[in-house]
C-alpha cells in the first residue's frame, strides 16, 4: 500500500518541544519507527510548517496513485478551512492522528475543522497514534 | 490482558438499525470478532442502555483487577457528566470508540464529554474501532 | 392498532403533583380514559423514571409488532441523546406528547433533543394531548 | 363551534410547492376537508401573505363571537413579535398548527416566537395537523 | 409644529387588552389626549398592523412638511430592519414611546432595532409616554 | 427573456435617501436604467415595502411564464423567513441583488435568510448591481 | 414634591468633555436650570463617582419623605447589580435617564441593569432628558 | 425528623477516588458520621448511580412521611431535567450539598439545574457540608 | 475564634427591604443573632455599599489576627472581578453566604465571582445561611 | 485595463474535484474563457494554495500599475484576517467572487472576513461569477 | 514631566500577595524605583480600592497640568464602564501597564474595557511594566 | 544581546499603507531606527507573509544561541493556532508587540491567540512598541 504521511506545523519539532506531551523521539525516528513497524508498505513522508504546501502535497498524492493519507494537520486542525477543502476531495483511504487527547486540552483544540471531512480521527496514544493510522488505513482499504 | 468492554445505549441493536452507518454485524458477532482478533486476551463484554450500570460496571473493574478499559458510551458521550466522573479515577489504560466519525454529523456529536479523561479516542472506522481500540490499550499497556 | 405508549421520568406522580398545571386524575386514570376513548386499539402502557428502562422498551416495541408509539419524555426530551438514537430507527408511526405546552415554559424545555426524530408533536392540551396523539398516530397509519 | 382557521404566508401555494413535504391537495381543497371532516362546526377560513391582515383578522374574530382560532402561521412563527402580540391576549381555545415537523427542519424553524402564547402546538402530521387541531379546540372549549 | 404619530401593530386595540399593562383608554381616547394636551400643534394619528404601511406613511411625512414625527412601534420595534431603515434618513425631529418599560419585560423586548436610529427613546409612563414624546419633539425643534 | 424585478422596502425612496451611499437616481431611473440596457428583454417592475405584496408577486410571476426573477429584498434579506418560504420553491433563474455590500455595514446585515435559497448574489456595485443581476439571469438561462 | 435628582460617575464633568456628545452646560448649569424649569419642586442634587455612595443616597431618600427620584447612572446602568438591588425597593415614583441616546453607541449601551427596575427610562433629549424626567414623575404621582 | 439522604452518582466511591478532593473516608463511615452527630434524627440513606432510581426514592419519600431531604446529586446535578422534576414538587425542607466547591472546579459545573428547585445549597466543605445540609434542614422546619 | 463578618451593598436595608424574601429583621438584629448563637467566638462586623470599603475591609483582616471570614457580597458576588481579587489570597478560612438561592432568581445571580475563590458557600436559608456560615468556618478550622 | 485575477486554495483543482459543483472544466480553462470574453482586457492569473503568496502577489499589484483586482479567495475568505489587511489598503477596484453561494452552504461560509473590505461580491453563478466580476471591474472604474 | 500613576485595587498588597506572580517588593518600593528610574519626571502616586476614587483623581488630573497618566486598574480593567468613561475624554498621553499577561490567565481577564480607550497598552513585565509604561508616555509626548 | 525581530503578514507595506494609522516610515527604516536606538545588540530581521515561513524562522532561532524573540504578528495574531504552538516552546524571553493598539479595534482583534503563550504583549505606541518590545527583552533577560 502506497501511503502519504503528512505532519503539519510544528512537528518538525518533536523531540525538542515538551518531551512530556510529545514524546522524545524526533520526527526522523518516528519516521523510521512507521517504516520498521509495516515493512509491507510504501510511506512517502512529508512534513511542513505551511498550510499551502501541505494542500499542494495533498493535491499531489490524488494524481500520483497514493492509496492511503494519514496526517497530524497540528494546529491548523482547528482553523484551517483551506486544508478541509482540500481533504474532502480525497476518494481513498484517510485517517487524521494527533499525538495528544485534542478532547483534553485548551477548548479552541476539541473541534476538527478537518476530522469532519476524514473517515476517522485517532487522537492520544502517542506515536502509536500514527501506528493505528496506519492499521486503519489497511482497515479502510479491504 | 484482561479487558472490559462496554458498549452504551443502542449498541444492542447492531446489525439491525442503520446497516449503512453501523454495519450489518450484530453485537454478538461483533464481540465474537473481538474475541477472534485478540485471542490472547481475556475479555468481559457488557452493554447496558442505563447510564448508571454502566457507571456500576466502571466501578466493579476498578476493584476486580481489569487492566483495560474500552467504552462506546454511545448518546452519552455527549451529555453525560456523571460518566465522565466515573471514569476519570480509572488508573488502568481507557480508550473511547465510535463506529461513525462523530466530526461528520450533528454538531452536538462532536463534544465528547466523557473524551476529555480517556488516554485516547478513535471514531469513524466502523467495526474496526474496536480492533484499533485493544490494540491502543495494548500499547498504552506497555 | 397496537400501540406502545410510555411515559418518561415524574408522570407516575400524575394527580399528586402542580394539579394546577398536570391535571387531577393518576396516570391509572389517564390510561384508563386512553383505553375508553378507544375501544377498538390494543395498548400497551409502561412509565419509567429510568432512561435506559425507556430505550429498552422502545427496542422491544421494534421486535414485537407494535404498530404505533406514543411517547411523553418528560424531563429527558431536552436532554437526552440516547433516548433520540432509540426513537430514530423506529420504523411505525411515532409521535411525542407533552401535557404541558413545552413553549410556554422556562427556555430550556423548548428545544426537543427527541422531537427531531418524531413524526409529529402535540404539546399543551393536557390529558388530551394523548387523545389527539393516538388520532394522530391512526392518521399517519393509513 | 364557530372557528376561525388562520393561514400564513405561502400557505396559498398548497398542492403546488414541494407537494412531498406539504401534500398535493391545494388550499381550497384543505378547507374543504377540514369542513367536511366536521360539519357540526362553522368555518371562516382567511389566508394572507401580510403579517398585518393575520393580526387585523385576530383582532376582528376578538370581537365577532368567534369561539376558536386555529393558526397556522408559516414563517412568521419563528420572527414575529407582534403577531404574538395579537394572539396574546385572546381569551378563546386557541391552537398552531404546522403541516412539517418544525423540530425537525432548519435550526431557526424549532423556536416558535408565536407559540409561546398559544394553548398548545400540533406539528408534523401533514393535512391531519389541522384535523386534530379542531379537535384539540374543541376540547378546550369543554 | 406639525407632528405626525404613528402607531403599530396591536396599538388599535388600547383598552381593550391588558388595562393592568396598557390602560383602560382607547387609542381614540389617546388620540384626543394628546390633541387636548397640546392644542397648538398640528398632529396627523396613523395607526396600522402592517409594517409596509408604516413604513409608506413615513416616506410620505418626508414629503409633506411633517416637523416631527413620533412613534410607538410596538413589536416592530424588536424585529424590523426594514422600519429602522425608514427611520434612519428622516431629518427632523423624531422620537420612539412605548407604554411599557420595555427593560422590564421578557428578553426579547429590551432591543430596539429601530431606536438605534432616533433621537431618543421613552419607555414605560403609559400613555404619559406619548406627551413627554411630544415635549422631547418641542424640546428637539428647538 | 420576461423578467420580474422586485424591490423591496424603501426602494422607493432611492436618489432622495443617502445619495453617498445609494446615488442619486430615482427608482424610476433605475428601472428605465436597466430597461435601456437590456431592450431585448421584457421587464415587469414592481416595488412594495410590504413583505406580504412582494410574496404576493413572487406567487404571480411562478404562474405567469416569468423566465427571471431579480429580488433586492432590502431589509427583508435579513428578517424575513416567508420571504425566504416563497422565494424557495422558484424554478426559474432568481438572483438577489443589494446596492451597498452587505459585508461592509452592520453585523445583522452580513446574514441573508433570503440569499440561502437563490442562485446566487450580487452586493455592492450600486445600480450595477442590477445590471450584473440580469446578466447573471441570462447566463443561469442558457 | 420632594425630587431626588442622582448623577453617576463622569457626570461632574459636564460641560468640560465631549461637549458635542453631552453639551456646554456644566453640572451646577444644568441643576439650575432644572430648578428654574421647576421651581414648584424642591430638588436635591447629588452626584457622585462612586457606586456605594450613590447607593447611599437611595437609601437614605427612602426614610426622609423623598417623593420622587430621577437618576443618571451613567455607566454603572450597563453594570451594577448592586446600584440595581438598591433601587429596585424603592416604591416612590422612579425615572432612568440618559444625556444621549444608549440605543445608538456601543452595544454593551443598550443593556440597562438599573432600568429593568425602574418605572420608566428617557434617553437621548441631552439636558431635556432631565425636564423630561421630572414630569415623568409628576405624571406617576397622580 | 425522618430525613432522607440520598447520593448521586460515584458518591460509593467515597475513600477510593481522588482522596485529596473527596476525602479519605469511604461512603459508610460518612453515613455513620452524620447518625453520631445527629443521634436525635433518624437517617435513610441511599446511593445509587442509576438517575431514575433516584428519582423513585424521591417519589417514595413523599409518600412516607419523610420530613427532611438532602441530596448530593453528582454529576446529575449539572444535566438532569428528570431529576430536577421530580425535586420540584417536594415540599418539606430540600437542601442539595457538594463535597467540593462547585463554582471553582470545570465551568459546567456551576450550573446547577436541581439547584433551582431546593430551598438551598450548600458547597465545599468536604463531608461537613452533610453536617451543615442537617442543620439546615432543622432550621427550614422550624 | 476571630471572625470577620462582611455584608455588602444593601444589606443595612435588612428588614426594611422585601420582608418576604430577606425576613423582617434588621441588621443589627441580625448580628445580634449571630453574637449570640455563637458566645465563644469574636466577632467583627462591617457593612459597607462601597466595592473598595469591602476590599480594604478584607486586607486589613489580612493583618489582623483574623481567623474566619463570613462574607455576603451581595450585588457584588455576580460582578466584582476586583472582590474576588481581594479575597483570592486570604488564607484563613473563608465563606461566602446569601440570604436566598441564588440559584432559584434571575440567570445573572446563579454565576458567583467570588465564590470560585471561597472554601466554600452557603445559599438560600435566610438569616441561617450566616449561622451555617459560622460553623462551616469552625470546621475549616479544625 | 490590466486585472489581476486570484485564486486562492484547492482551485488549481477545478475539473477535478466535485464536478456538480464547481463545474468540469480546468483552471486553464477557466483563463482562458475569461480571457476570451475579454479580450479588451489584459489579465494576470495567479493561483496559489499559501495565503503568504496571495498577500504578496496583491501587494506587488499595488506597486505595478494594476487597475483592477479579482479574487476568489477560497477557504481564505472565511478564516484570514492576513489577507483581508493586504486587500484592504488598495485603491483600485476589487471584487471578490466565488463560484457556488456560499449563503446556501455550511453556516461558516456564509461570514466573508476578507469580503469586508472589498467593493463587491459576487457569489454563486459558477463560472460566470468571474465574467461578472471583469464587468463590475468595469464599471466601478468608471 | 508631571505624571499621575494610578493603581488601582488590591495593588496595595504588592509584595504581601502571591510574590510568584506579583514580584516581592512592595507598593512603596515600586513607586520608590520608578522615581529612582526617572528621576527627571515628577511622580504623582495614588493608589485606592474605590473605582469612584479613580475616577475622581482623574478628573483632578485633568484640571492640573498633568502631562502624563499611567493606570493599572487591576480587577477594574475588565469590568469598569465607569472608569472607561472617565479615561476617555483625556487628551494628554495615556498608557494601561498590568504587571502579569492578561492573555495568559483567566478568560475574563483577556477583555480591557478600559484599554479601549488609551494610547496602548503594556502587559506582562513585573514592575518593569510600569518603567515601560513611562517611557511610552515620553515617546507619546514627544 | 541576540535578538530575532518577526514581522507578519503586510508589515512589508509600512509607509505604503494608511500612514495615519501606521506611520509614514518603511520597514527597512524601522528595522534601522532600531538598530541605531540599541547598537548594543545584535539584531536579525525577517519578515514574511507566509504564517508557515515565521514558524520556521521560530524554530531556526531556537537552534542558534537567540537570546531574544520580537515579533508582530499582525493578522495572524488573531487566528494562528500553528504560530502559537510555536511560540509556546521559546525559553529565552518573547515580547509580541503591534504599532496599533488591538484593543481599540475591531472585535475581533482583541483577543490575541499568541499572546497567551508570550511574556508580555505592548501594543499602541507605533513604531516605540519595538523599542519599547527591545527594552522589555532587556529587561526579562536580567
Amino acid at each position: 500500500m502506497k501511503i502519504l504521511v503528512l505532519n503539519g506545523p510544528n512537528l518538525n519539532l518533536l523531540g525538542k518541544r515538551d518531551p512530556g506531551t510529545y514524546g522524545s523521539g524526533s520526527l526522523k525516528e518516528l519516521e523510521d519507527f512507521i517504516r520498521d513497524e509495516f515493512p509491507e508498505h510504501t510511506f512517502l513522508f512529508f512534513q511542513s510548517n505551511l498550510e499551502g504546501e501541505l494542500i499542494n502535497e495533498i493535491h499531489k498524492a490524488m494524481e500520483m496513485g497514493t492509496e492511503g493519507l494519514m496526517i497530524n494537520p497540528g494546529g491548523y486542525s482547528h482553523t484551517s478551512v483551506a486544508l478541509r477543502d482540500a481533504l474532502d476531495p480525497v476518494e481513498f483511504p484517510k485517517v487524521e492522528v494527533h499525538i495528544s487527547n485534542i478532547h483534553s486540552r485548551e477548548d479552541f483544540r476539541e473541534k476538527s475543522v478537518t476530522g469532519a471531512v476524514m473517515d476517522g480521527i485517532i487522537t492520544g496514544f502517542g506515536k502509536y497514534s500514527y501506528v493505528l493510522g496506519v492499521e486503519a488505513l489497511e482497515r479502510l482499504a479491504e
